[in-house]
């Protein structure tokens, strides 16, 4: 399935996802507030994460119907699954808010961030009003579990951003540890996406379990993209100068990959870089990205994005061959060819 | 009911809120952010919120047993109305974690505040971390009821934010725009704090409206009596500096009325002063103290917080004479008398 493809089938629901996030936000009672939340949702996103939703649901409703009942693409989901669906969208803009002011970021896929239009109270409280919007649609469009599925996704983002800030601090280099800071920061959500979706349509706990971990391998596969393009982005498309991770001072795969594999004395030398000031690192950026290149850390990290999408593909094979499951499959191959 | 009676029957609330506040924040999963929460949140806080909770539940059981059946002192909770009621210190910290930031506040309860012991970040993280565990508790010890009533309460408090902003740059002299404010800002969580009790004890629709209309006047008479202890307080007691919202040029009700009540010539001095620097204010703390007191704006405000209080206290009318009803009325007498 090509690209283009992908997202010709993709748009109907892209278009209902937009419109209930829409509708929530006008609903917002302020006319700042309503700026600053259209201003950060309405701002080139994919939306991969409410699609994940929708697609879940429909593939497990799909994969319970009697054969020849219903033509996949007339099961038309109900207005609540869109809701659920847009809450995970919310999620994500919140922690982008509070992100970016954070970082003191000054751009967001290409635009000003929403920071430096207003301000930084302004900005905090608006991804609190996402927030507290986002957690209660989960528990009203969805129940109990639904919502205690989205609050544990919720905490363990805030738990890997405590433990990232003790890696960095402590330059603790294992693998386990990155990805146990992924799985948290991105994995938990991705994979509440599509858990959720399943939940939701009613799958079984098997198929539910099946788009957990598939989500589970897609965000981590996302996620080591990313830490890819960081170094070998064309900063045209990323909107981020190469090798920023380096700068601030985060050890990604590629990089951990590299020192794991190179002389103590090499290896020592990065370390020192990374105890030091940012603008040292800064200035050795080419270095370090050759140090990553002659001792495999890029073509690892590769690999291990391409075992996660095939971990990802293999968790989907406990459902029938039908448009969701070749669109979810499509989605997790174009994880691997994004050059943003 | 005197000031140690009250403290003397409400102990074993407080003890049982706090133990169910440790316990939750113990499961956070990182020793820093536990830490932060800890720091947080066992500060010297008064319960009002999560007391407000549970005295509404006890009100409600009390108020359908058929009579003789069980003395008031035994209804013991059930363990998850100690939950909802740790979600409004959860909400009220998460708010005052942000607004410490968003306020760049060097202390809080006369202690260093969080983010002048860690960083923004961490704060701004913690935050969100007692924000989503409050929503997540909301809907899980809780009903879809509960859950919108809470989130209802929350976005308020951020749409009031907002609405403050903007009243502090238009310097809108309006008192519904005040009081409406103050409603967002403070009632509205303290209302829904005992009306999900209430709620929760199955009382009837007329004791769900009347305890959230005692939540509602006695938040505003609190935040009322807070305007007054701005001007009027013991720094040494408030632990904040004399004159403190004029400085940040916000008008409070002591000062709206001055105006009200000024001839125009003095009046214009004052919003003057409202449009210039904050460091100009400062220097006129004891002439605007002046004018105040000589238009009556205190007794105006504290006549007004005592209306509050006998609103409050009329609300309670509909239950029978029992211990739990003179605890709620003895709060809101508190209310006047408190000195910090």
């Amino acid at each position: 399935m090509d690209k283009n493809e992908l997202l010709a089938l993709l748009q109907p629901d892209i278009e209902h996802i937009n419109h209930t996030m829409r509708r929530e936000i006008s609903q917002c009672g302020n006319a700042r507030l309503q700026h600053i939340l259209e201003y950060a949702l309405f701002n080139g996103g994919k939306r991969i994460r409410p699609l994940l939703t929708v697609l879940a649901a429909r593939l497990c409703a799909f994969s319970r119907m009697p054969e020849g009942l219903a033509a996949e693409d007339e099961l038309q989901p109900p207005v609540n699954l869109y809701q659920l669906a847009a809450v995970f969208e919310f999620l994500h803009g919140a922690s982008l808010l509070h992100d970016d002011v954070i970082d003191n970021a000054g751009r967001r896929r290409g635009k000003p961030s929403a920071n430096s239009v207003w301000d930084n109270t302004q900005v905090i409280l608006a991804g609190d009003y996402l927030h507290t919007r986002a957690m209660t649609m989960a528990g009203t469009a969805g129940d109990h579990h639904t919502l205690a599925l989205i609050g544990f996704a919720t905490a363990a983002m805030i738990q890997a951003e405590f433990q990232q800030m003790q890696t960095v601090q402590e330059r603790n280099l294992s693998e386990e540890n990155y990805f146990a800071v992924l799985r948290g920061k991105t994995g938990c959500l991705i994979s509440a996406a599509c858990e959720v979706g399943a939940y939701f349509a009613q799958g079984s706990e098997q198929h539910q379990l099946a788009l957990r971990n598939y989500g589970d391998a897609l965000g981590l596969a996302f996620q080591v993209v990313d830490d890819l393009l960081d170094y070998q982005g064309d900063p045209a498309k990323t909107g981020k100068a190469i090798g920023n991770d380096f700068v601030e001072g985060k050890m990604t795969l590629p990089l951990l990959h590299a020192l794991q594999n190179s002389t103590e004395a090499a290896s020592a030398h990065i370390m020192d870089l990374l105890k030091g000031e940012a603008a040292a690192r800064a200035a050795k950026i080419t270095e370090v990205h050759g140090f990553i290149e002659q001792h495999q850390g890029f073509a690892y990290a590769r690999q291990g994005a391409e075992a996660l999408v095939e971990a990802a593909n293999e968790a989907l094979a406990v459902f029938p061959d039908c448009q969701s499951r070749r669109v979810l499959a499509g989605l997790a191959q174009y994880v691997l060819t994004r050059q943003k």
